[in-house]
């Protein structure tokens, strides 16, 4: 069985280094979330225990891959970005995007349990994984205001929609219908009216979707430290604000320059 | 919140379609499983649950991606062919091996408990995925001819390292020294002269590797059947069989052409 | 002047190498030709000497790159295929079409003059170059076959609208209109009843188009034979015959096998 | 000959768009240059109708691509960026790289005569091509210094060692050995005791390159103008300067902004 014979074929793998300087963004999408999360009962239009373990899956890549500065996530997805200046893998495309599809996937089973207390997992799921170079701070931050605007869009188009059917007592179809043509304000003006519901005091989990970043913190638990000389620690801090504007930003300028 | 102001950061994205008319085989592989297996008290130098466990993944993949059809998988390995028509996701590089290597992942924890039952699964694991073309059933063939010679050639040494530790009594080390310089025939005498064990003899599984094809099976649950007339339907078969020499083949003429 | 600290750029390079034992098909294709042909008065609905010159310029692509196996040209355009194990350029694919473009183009400009002896060259034309691979002889048959078919339909159109426009004087859109909706048999038709024009009799180079070949010769000129051993080299040899059928492939079985 | 069986070929061709947003460097560099410049006699170490025929190549080149902000070109080789935003041939590499190299190598050729008036061309010349993308205005300017210290140093080493040659009378192993080990100072010593000669004092055209790019000028030629309205045209402007430094950049600022 002489395994040299057969060698020559990994001569047929392909080089896929990511252009260096480029942010390198990997966005993971649940694959036919609908029917996952009718199989599950999730909650609508958000179901906090899945939105909460999307994070804690987009931590546990964080923790292993430490070159990712900002993970944003909403519904069932989450886009992670290396640092422009990462090596991780030779920055290979495959190797980058597998690894993390892969740890997230094993996350969502692993910590399942942790969010969903009296919700057995029927079936394993599934997400894809794609990677997209970004070479202009501007076009990485146009695509992080991309992916905030659309979960804006939809969660307010899912509150009126799941308001009218839940509460309404509206088909699907009628919600539909009801809801074609509408801008925003119709949508607020009728969450307003109808529901006596203000949009902009819903979660902002739900309204902004979730952003990880790297923070430092001074560790209390470090009984080591000596003439206030505080020992600090980078951990994955979470928030649900706005990142289209400057603020967020400005108050976190390491960001983008790590 | 205009989206459609971001929107063009979509165009960033690339086209990775594979080459037409070329065999796509998915390439997984555990990540840091050395340490994993540690972990969680892998036998050695085999781990009938592992295996077993490995191959449940390679299913739950090929029952979902039904243009898989052929998969070999030893040790912490899985190689899943699609069909060299294969249309799935349009043959796109990234969506295929990010589908693959998530289903793979979310399954291998998800049926972790079916096959360990006394051992915990301690924190979520990780496979890498890489995507390989091959033009004809040649190159195909000696690239699944090279993974299972990989599969005799590590699995008859580390036959012999772990009796020289586990029997004999030796170092880690003591054991590498005994073995270097070593050829196939050496360790056959080691084993059979010293240990008493005709290699030949221990399970296929460990020797030659795990084989998952697509098998006609009659269904006699289908009790529809009239006149004789039998429906069929595909399931998943698994084998421990040489796929190197042409006997596999001719038997299962339908893998390659299908 | 360190130009060490800049040498970093060099590492924004892709690799783009083209997938082992696939045919490497280069297709070049006049750019803006149509004005090119008008500016240098060439005879419709073919030139003679343009072809003639495009088979030179294919002709001394082959014979600096000699694992061309076969080249197949018609109007401004020409295929040029290297053998499917072809090391050239470590299978570069930028490397390949460049080097090939560059020289067919410059042997433009320069063979001109041997072929258009009273019509002065105006300005340097252009081609563009694709890169195509073939998995199969089957793929690479069909894909010569479809330049061929292109060839036959083109040039039935055009031998039919310049027969209507310089011999029946119609202008080009009552051309246009008189052949719209036609299929072969009406356009031989045509040519027959209207031009006296039996299709099948006009000039094979075109008709089939231009294929060059290698073939072996006997060398006359070698005088230090001895005892009958006849030297022999390597050729190109133009043809200008069917490709579509089985015949010319029988004929020359070494040009795909080489 | 129905062409619609074979149709089905084209879909194997790749899309090979470049990443938006990034500058498109085309390097054009001559393959088997030294035998080709002593095949036609080229000066030692700088023939001055040589690089202008370079220039003009490239200029040609910048006419038809006008996309095209910036080229350089020394010795046998020349760089032109299209500008980040360009959406020439669709941003597809094998488009732009081979149309830039088919018409500077046509070119070459065409306008051989108008710099070689004594020396015939004899035979056509060969130039590859290569595209790289940089994502920032500092990859870009640092992969022109690269170029450009490049050039310094090859000529400086090239007017030693030529000196040494030509003048000296050392054969070109000699001269090899003389210089080998030399840093840039010393070859400037060498050439000013020895030679009498100011390396400072060589053209420009040797010393840094060629520079092309688009300025503005009025067009005396214009006698429609009225009203102190002064028609302007670009043009391409040549250039033998530094494009290292600052400088040269604040000077042309809408180069890298266009």
């Amino acid at each position: 069985m002489a395994k040299s014979k057969y060698e020559y074929v990994r001569k047929f793998e392909q080089n896929d280094q990511c252009l260096l300087n480029c942010w390198i963004v990997i966005r993971i999408d649940g694959r036919n979330f609908h029917r996952f999360s009718d199989a599950h009962n999730f909650e609508k239009p958000n179901d906090q225990r899945a939105l909460q373990l999307m994070n804690k899956c987009a931590e546990s890549v964080m923790k292993e891959f430490t070159d990712v500065v900002i993970a944003y996530g909403q519904s069932d997805e989450f886009s992670l970005v290396f640092k422009r200046s990462t090596s991780q893998f030779g920055r290979r495309a495959s190797k980058l995007v597998t690894n993390v599809v892969s740890l997230f996937s094993s996350s969502y089973v692993f910590y399942w349990g942790h969010f969903f207390t009296y919700q057995e997992l029927l079936y394993p799921p599934m997400f894809d994984g794609r990677v997209v170079l970004y070479p202009t701070e501007k076009n990485l931050r146009d695509y992080l205001s991309w992916r905030q605007a659309d979960c804006h869009i939809n969660n307010l188009y899912n509150t009126c929609f799941w308001c009218l059917v839940q509460q309404a007592g509206l088909t699907s179809n009628q919600a539909e219908d009801r809801l074609n043509g509408t801008v925003s304000s119709d949508k607020n003006e009728i969450l307003f009216s109808e529901f006596n519901i203000n949009y902009n005091n819903l979660p902002q989990m739900y309204r902004k979707g979730s952003v990880l970043i790297w923070e430092k913190m001074s560790d209390p638990s470090d009984s080591s430290q000596v003439n206030n000389f505080q020992k600090t620690r980078r951990q994955v801090a979470l928030h649900h604000t706005d990142i289209i504007g400057d603020t967020f930003w400005n108050e976190h300028g390491d960001i983008l320059d790590s």
